[in-house]
């Protein structure tokens, strides 16, 4: 959560004058996101989120998250249009910043997520895999099994056991599950990162995906097993949650059934799924600026699901 | 700016339930307040603000806060009204915070305030100090001109050195506007801390006057020369607005024309404004958490602000 730059009235009304979207009435900085800054502002049009991209995105990277916004918006997943400005340009530069509005979508992200909340964002998410199909361009995953073991190795085994004892292990068991990582699997864009705060909801329906600043080209059953561990254990990550399992599960499965390889591949891909967050959480741990507006998030909530997904195996995701 | 506290959807819709508003469409933490958490939030009803009290503000002062708020609102100063739940309570506690919800007000911030901007803040901050009159509740001001010198004592001269080598000698300032404190001026309430983001504008007019965590029984004057503080000098506080001080006052004086004691006042009141930010600024730069979501402000600011106004003496205020 995050308000990284100062940005002030003056700076935003000569911004917005460059849209076709009336006068500005209102801005609130808001407290989302971790990369970037970003702000709720209302125009005597509607209301719109403008984000700043601050550090981790790159620019040349833009075309591709907010080409997909708008072609996902276009076959009706509810995900926020991005909005161009007069000469058609998706973003503008402020100073040496880019900036980029987006839509603002009604809806409340859930905390403690129900049955039929698991099961909507299955199936929103199994849409938004067909939807993107056929989207034109390619993106590679960033933080893919690869870079796992590496990630942890270079924050230092003091400097993880310094944040848990649990954590040194998970280098190696990252390497292990790199190794036994599945191929062929089905792939598409994937979301990557679709915890219950990057999805709002109203009245157990799914309004708005947001936050897709990982999406990339991906199998789509770890999109499945990300979500998966996002949403399927207490806060904590203490408990699996099985009802919400297979309610996430088979929601999914009601637009896109899971290949038998897939079904196969859940258990490894989950476990993939903790390691990516535990190394990337871990690393942000030791190297957060003081000076950044920004929670850290315990690497420590995705061991334990970790540590779960590896002895439940299969029966993780009945 | 800050959000100090996870508050997740069910916790908040359980809140919305006790007030008539509607069922939760919408939730954003905002990064507004040092003091708080805060929350933009619509319903079926309209959009709120709502306010979880963190520190520094005991629950004790809450009516006093939030009546004044309905109180200035019932006397049409642009203040947001304080939602009362169905019980009639202006607060209520989570755990063991208390929470108030207050009417979002449109409305955008200036940054570098217009002659035409400066006017209507003045006339808005008159206009609040005369309907104040009859608010029947006394607050002490707990930041006023005895607390300043130790404030910035307790620092430590080398700690404040540490910041700024400008800062040690502030202490000294700060006894002699503390000794030289004109006496036997009209009060009133008044908000102490009216800073541009505190004063939400549309049209050059004011739309909503904000944060009333300061107010406190007070010489009318004082508060002006906060505002005159806080909004007549270029942002860095290295140059005196003098244009912007003019229309600042003359907008005061279209609705309560200063008595010739308070403008006599003025100079040392200003000082003393400066001092009020000094010390408190100082002070929260060395006391810091780490793992609070705050921007420090410089104090430095302030000592630019100060060495203006000791140097121009009533010149300031022409």
């Amino acid at each position: 959560m995050a308000v990284y730059t100062h940005l002030g009235a003056e700076d935003l009304a000569a911004l917005i004058a460059h849209y076709d979207l009336g006068t500005l009435k209102s801005v609130k900085g808001i407290a989302e996101g971790v990369s970037n800054s970003n702000w709720l502002i209302e125009t005597s049009k509607a209301r719109y989120i403008l984000t700043m991209y601050e550090r981790r995105i790159e620019t040349s990277d833009l075309p591709y998250f907010l080409g997909l916004l708008d072609h996902l918006a276009a076959a009706h997943c509810p995900v926020p249009r991005t909005i161009h400005d007069r000469e058609g340009a998706a973003f503008r530069m402020m100073g040496d910043k880019a900036v980029a509005l987006i839509e603002f979508l009604p809806g409340v992200s859930p905390d403690q997520p129900t049955v039929g909340q698991a099961r909507s964002v299955g199936a929103a998410l199994a849409e938004m895999h067909l939807a993107a199909q056929d989207f034109p361009f390619q993106r590679a995953n960033t933080l893919g099994p690869g870079s796992w073991a590496d990630v942890l190795e270079n924050c230092g085994a003091d400097a993880l056991a310094s944040i848990d004892p649990a954590l040194p292990a998970t280098a190696i068991a990252a390497r292990e599950v790199a190794n036994n990582w599945p191929k062929g699997l089905p792939e598409t864009i994937i979301h990557s990162d679709l915890f219950p705060d990057n999805v709002l909801m109203l009245d157990g329906q799914v309004t708005g995906m947001i936050d897709f600043y990982f999406a990339c080209t991906g199998a789509a059953a770890y999109d499945l097993a990300v979500t998966h561990a996002a949403w399927c254990f207490t806060n904590d990550g203490s408990q699996l949650r099985p009802k919400i399992s297979r309610a996430l599960i088979a929601g999914y499965e009601t637009l896109r059934p899971l290949e038998s390889a897939e079904r196969t591949a859940l258990p490894v891909l989950a476990q993939g799924a903790c390691l990516r967050f535990i190394s990337s959480r871990a690393a942000d741990w030791l190297e957060m600026q003081d000076d950044a507006l920004v929670c850290r998030k315990n690497p420590i909530e995705f061991v334990k699901r970790l540590s779960q997904y590896r002895d439940m195996g299969s029966r993780a995701f009945q």
